[in-house]
């Protein structure tokens, strides 16, 4: 039973530590953070270990769940160490810095993942299912729509990349995970509408984005940094034979009729809510990986590819054009 | 082009007067009414004329909408005149009064409809068809849910014959519709807890009635006199190879999502509105009864045999017991 | 109560010929196309008369249902002869050849009106009074969804003037009429896939079009010549303080469930069935135009508006960049 | 922390042995089982001990998971040990012998919980909570459906108790649970549809009951042993001033459209997937009752109310007659 560590004690890292506690098919080494009181905090609930930077890479693999600045670094630790690694998103902000990052993963030979947790979500790993097995014909047009449920604070837009590498960035990997052929062109159109600060940031809070493949299957994709209603998250495929959609989750299936009309579930409120289940089968998928011969997926190419893709939707919201891609990474 | 003549211009007269006026195949002859002064807005709206109950069954075929106390009386007008006659439910409030009625009729040899409007809404006939294709193989368990928005006035709670013979008629006919065999046995269940008035009056308000048939189909009918979201009307058939729904209607397809949730109109308010199609192809079906050799269906039996199972569901409620019916009429 | 005449017999000219006939509030003087045999069926059917192209202007006012290559001059002999006028959309496939006409009507000062028949439809209408309302606050994302059952035939497609002005002006208008506001830039992405001969003829089958607003509102619009699953309608808006959605119309409310899951039935087939209230109700809102002094909306102007949106995306869709609009006519 | 020993190593023992290993608030004491090697398989799964019967009562408390006919005498062997108990229903299937055993855990002053496992579930239990917190005023008819994917083998109904006290025991309980005071009179249907051996060995397999309070609430029943489209689970609460309904619960939000319609998932197949979230709540509940000063809810009373309806029922399906209840244990 292999053992992992996890480098971050923050929201993201307390998932996959209480994951990786609860999962029978691996052994959870311990929790590193810089904020010592952090890890021993849930290091105690866990019942495990406090480990220093230096002692991770002792365990048989790592999840590094620290803040977005550290990750390429740690990459390239566990690399040195021959270590498999999970990371979550993004490897680093800067392209060529991620592709630097991934010759050194190369170069040693370690399994990387990258933490695309949606691709795990039961519903969309259902329509994916049900797509590859031709229900609705050839894919024609693909819908993304991912709205957060608030806007964060504005410290946190600051050092985020902007909400096309921030947020965006996992419908680019949902859309390549969908699409099955690379996208070749994007355009971009997007507005700060939902909170004044974010647009004198100079970032974007509202966006519509338009992908093509080389083949011409068209992609949208809405994002806003707030929906009233909890944190949407939905997709719909149109295809030459019909359409396949998930809609969003909501806690319960109870229903109210009176005058007003008849009133449901607002959906799940945030990602740990609504992706519980995909952290969960998220970590299977890499304890597979690191357990056999099994290529971990997604990669770090795939973290590559959707980074590429916010550059160039970054750089079409400016131009006001569409912008194209090389296949090449 | 065969001519309709109209008794009665209330509420429920309107609706067929008007449904004769718009429909290409009949042609109205006139309205008549007790209340001369109604009888002359609804004529001169429609732009026909206003009849004496003389003139009426100089009519190719009368409607009969007037107030339940007249209608079989006009029956054996009808029959004496020869006139194909369509009537309102119910044909008498006493069985034996309805008995000696259709034995006019059959001594006259006229075509009697009665108007179980029910049976021609789009979605339950809809319902019946995919029911007798096979859909979901043998029938096992019919629920029926019936509510009215809101209770009638005292008044007509006095004249109406009770719950069971006012309001629950209709779904007993439905009953017998989607049944496809006779009622052997029936349990009711009934309490007063919408108004006290009607309690105080003798009457109940809310329902629960259990039938049998003959090879052990078993059916359930909800009455309530007030459901807060509007005219509930829903039919859930379960059988050997699955279900099938009738939802409820509503006025448009309009959602609403914030933080209370999900939000859709409430169900369409009354019958005028609900059934509004199901008088449109009623009529089409007395048309195509007078025009032609078609029999009239539902015809005076069916009314027949919706009023004693409304009697036998009487007693029952009364005796906390099952009662048992024979096939003889 | 005034008379209108109707110019052309084909499939649109039948359904406002027939509401005419059916609506009490006008009166139908005639059936004129250059088909006479045509115009003698559905004058026929509708006990009306078959006008010359001449008599057409000696009615009260006259509804345009012919060709797109004759709606032009019509409204210009409807001008000589101070005749109100609805035309079916487009005044002509050429902005120019527009302008002029309406300068025609603007100098006869004749009230002409645009058969934008969606504004009309009672989900789409009641959306747009609850948007109005403030249901959701301020407007954010709107979305339209537009997909026909099934593609025209090539005839039908090389005259149309392409899926921009043929199929996509009516989600053009429909996004003017909820957006509030005027357009600024427009995107448009699009592809050949359902059906190569429409490639082939230079035309696109598969569309995804971005617009913006001065206050930077996202709107996306989606078009498709195929649907499997019917006639697909759909409109989202998103707003900060929630979404209204009008979703799709069936045909009734019935359900099935099995082992497969639970079925409900395909969208309404057509526009013929999904926008047979709205086109009473257009009419409707003709014959207040044309009694009273109300003026007449959506008018010629709304025509032009949603045309020049139509060549500025047929621009964008051609150079991959975003296309500005200025506010001028 | 307090160590729960599980006695029954069988589909429902195996349930509750894992959510105790998997729960941080207890630990698991061992398995005991008359099948030596069926114990021993789940402890080795949940790396636990096999227990002797003997040695099940030196845990701090005991989940009784064994077969019907074993649990009185199980609980009167904790209660002599004065552990506290969980035991599945039904305690016996003899009401006598139940209220001997609830005699012996009164006198012990031991804790006894009964496994109603259906008050835990999510979307139920927040039904009960609105409807509680007034949302829809008095409740004037509650509506329980309850349907098995399939009937089970012969030899399993042979020694159930019947459908009524096998099955809809669950069904009563939750009735007593959201009527929120004593049901006084229980009318039943019954038919054996679905299988014919069930009818053959004198038991049914499809029915309809009724209840009453003693204010006149009135409250349908509806089981059949057969859902082609899954574990059929639904309640609807009609009141003055609403309608609360919770729906089945499906694996995914997933929806395919196409030319026969839209389709979602089949309900879940049955009570290991439906109930996995109540099973976990009600082993919270019981830990909660076993660590601290809590009663324990639902109790022995429940069961034996529960079971003292299903007697009346049975009564009232033989009778054709409607059956009252003393309030009386």
């Amino acid at each position: 039973m292999p053992s992992i560590a996890v480098v971050g004690a923050g929201r993201i890292g307390q998932i996959h530590a209480r994951n990786v506690a609860a999962n029978p098919r691996a052994r959870l080494a311990g929790i590193a953070d810089l904020d010592g009181s952090a890890a021993a905090r849930l290091a105690e609930t866990l019942q495990t270990r406090v480990l220093t930077l230096q002692s991770v890479f002792e365990a048989d693999s790592v999840m590094i769940c620290s803040p977005t600045a550290t990750h390429a670094g740690l990459i390239e630790r566990a690399a040195a160490a021959g270590r498999p690694v999970f990371c979550e998103k993004p490897i680093d902000l800067s392209s060529p810095r991620v592709r630097s990052c991934l010759a050194a993963v190369r170069r040693a030979g370690i399994k990387l993942m990258v933490g695309f947790n949606r691709r795990f979500d039961p519903n969309f790993s259902e329509l994916k299912r049900r797509l590859d097995a031709g229900e609705i014909g050839k894919l024609e047009i693909l819908t993304i729509i991912s709205k957060d449920p608030a806007p964060p604070p504005p410290e946190y837009i600051a050092t985020s990349g902007g909400l096309f590498h921030d947020m965006m960035i996992h419908d680019l990997d949902m859309a390549r995970f969908l699409l099955g052929e690379e996208i070749v062109e994007v355009f971009a159109a997007a507005s700060s509408l939902v909170d004044p600060t974010i647009g004198m940031s100079g970032d974007v809070d509202s966006a519509v984005v338009t992908l093509r493949t080389a083949h011409g299957v068209l992609c949208q994709i809405t994002n806003s940094r707030r929906a009233s209603y909890g944190y949407d998250q939905r997709i719909e495929a149109h295809g030459s034979e019909g359409m396949l959609r998930a809609h969003n989750v909501t806690a319960t299936t109870v229903e109210r009729a009176n005058a007003s009309g008849f009133t449901t579930d607002p959906v799940l409120p945030f990602f740990l809510e609504r992706y519980a289940a995909a952290y969960r089968a998220e970590l299977d998928a890499f304890i597979d990986a690191i357990s056999g011969g099994k290529a971990p997926s997604p990669n770090g190419e795939y973290g590559l590819r959707a980074q590429l893709l916010a550059d160039a939707i970054t750089d079409s919201a400016r131009s006001h054009r569409a912008v194209s891609l090389s296949g090449e990474l």
